[in-house]
């Protein structure tokens, strides 16, 4: 049996591109001890990947020339030297962009329990996107009911976890998207109370001085640029500002430059707090299990983008940060 | 009898200086119900005036043209219709630049309780600038011991007490001051272990990298700018900055630019928090109590700058924006 992998043929400049990488066949890898088989059922593209891959300004070791792509996976464990985990397992954790991977108990996220639903949640509502969201919503934000919660990339897979667990705590909710479709799907789909579209929008600070006249509370943000420092210039006092991406910069190489908080968080006493959701591993279960509770009631809704096949995975991430997905970007296997 | 009032003569375009302001003498105010006079013994100079005076980016209503300057100063009770003050009592707080001060509840910061030490230090280290140290360093920068903790104006008022605390703590300490005489100040009266004169060091980075190659975890800032970025530059996983001023800018209309801090704060998993001593005022007295026995043990050192008489007030805000003083600035009357 062979083993399709995914490797960094070159490294970009700037964000990644499907002919940065290629494809190669191998055979499958040997079991050592502690080691189970993975086979996967989905592959993830997450806009973290870009940074894994650039040189700096990370916060993991970055990929090599050679290297398969580190990616999220999930799949069914079919061979194990691991007591831990048994045949038919299913688990999800960094295995790369392969349909096979050795892994030790250092790669799995975790191992997934909720049989009832689907498995390919497991790399995003009930992954790493719908853990960011609730960990970054509920202890770096800090919502309190009645207040107003604005989120960027309101539409994607973080986000709208985000705007939703929001109005589930009862506070009003305003985001930021690109395109028509991607603001009526925040409106229709996740229940935003105000969406602004910023490529059609010609003064951002005064749609949203129109459609927050209380201001801003809490602010997810996944982009930096233009749209976080017109939510900076619109923050009540006591604020909390999650920063959980930076999106809408390509690069990070020399550090961009922008309007400086520190006069603005001081006058405001506000908190500005980068946060990645790694450090909330020991809570994994308790954020898995409001996430899946508030999914089958029907209170949190997702979508997925599929694409088919180990081929399409090399121009996932240029997807992503094209803005052609509406949803969580996964691969099928 | 009369009373002197420095009042503000012209909107100053930047920095105050001596001449925005002038000296009048008006009648004594007769009390209304509930107020009660103040003899001023010390008047205080704070660089926060600065921003109380500019058109906007502050958290207080701003000072009219005409008015007496708004300070914080120190005296004694000389008449009084409330029955929570009786003359003989010592009180600080916001009675502005004058003589005497008819005083409602509201104005007062503290009735000055520590008959064993000075009233000066009500308006330094007893005052807002020692209980500004106590709750941003142990509420927003919460070292732990053996953390290293880097301070901006080291030498200054808040600085110098924020570096003790911190020693006190069992932090490792690094200031930055401006002059040969502020940086042995820091490390011969105030034990910082390391102090890097910013007007003389050509390389920040590089003297901050070979003073302190653990990195820094706590962050007391009082300036922003080059200071600022080349501390955050430094910062260690998980570490928490405080903004407490902004004295390196004049002005900050337009909002000055600079590096972004979006990325490292994320990569660093950090927080940038503004903070105003007020937001403390329910726990002054804790502060007031903790401040007042480390001085009494002879852990903390203090240093005053005394102007004889109201007249050297209008000049005093210059002075601290021109580092002339070494210590709280304030006037005696």
């Amino acid at each position: 049996m062979k083993n399709r992998q995914v490797w960094l043929r070159s490294r970009p400049n700037g964000i990644p591109q499907a002919a940065d990488f290629d494809l190669r066949e191998v055979e499958l890898p040997t079991l050592a001890d502690g080691e189970f088989l993975v086979r996967h059922a989905y592959l993830s593209a997450d806009p973290a990947m870009r940074g894994w891959i650039a040189d700096k300004s990370t916060y993991w070791p970055r990929i090599e020339v050679g290297d398969t792509m580190r990616a999220f996976a999930a799949g069914e464990v079919v061979e194990s030297r691991n007591p831990v985990y048994a045949v038919g397992d299913k688990v999800m954790g960094i295995f790369g962009w392969q349909d096979y991977a050795a892994v030790r108990q250092s790669q799995v996220m975790r191992k997934v329990q909720e049989a009832d639903l689907p498995l390919s949640l497991s790399l995003g509502i009930l992954g790493l996107n719908g853990l960011t969201a609730y960990f970054g919503l509920l202890d770096v934000c800090r919502p309190r009911p009645g207040e107003t919660v604005a989120v960027s990339t309101a539409a994607g897979g973080v986000g709208s976890a985000v705007g939703q667990i929001a109005k589930i705590k009862g506070c009003r909710t305003i985001g930021f998207a690109g395109g028509r479709d991607k603001v009526r799907q925040c409106v229709e789909d996740f229940g935003y109370d105000h969406a602004i579209d910023y490529k059609a929008t010609k003064d951002v600070d005064e749609a949203l001085a129109e459609r927050c006249p209380e201001g801003i509370d809490a602010f997810f943000d996944n982009t930096s640029g233009a749209i976080h420092d017109a939510v900076l210039r619109r923050i009540n006092l006591g604020a909390r500002i999650a920063i959980c991406g930076t999106a809408s910069y390509a690069s990070w190489d020399p550090w961009n430059e922008g309007p400086r908080p520190e006069r603005h968080l001081l006058v405001k006493r506000a908190i500005m707090q980068g946060f990645l959701t790694t450090d909330f591993a020991a809570r994994y279960e308790e954020g898995v299990a409001a996430l899946a509770g508030w999914i089958r009631d029907g209170r949190l809704r997702y979508r997925e983008d599929v694409l088919e096949g180990i081929e399409a995975a090399p121009a996932s991430i240029a997807m992503l940060y094209a803005g052609e997905n509406r949803g969580k970007l996964i691969i099928r296997l």
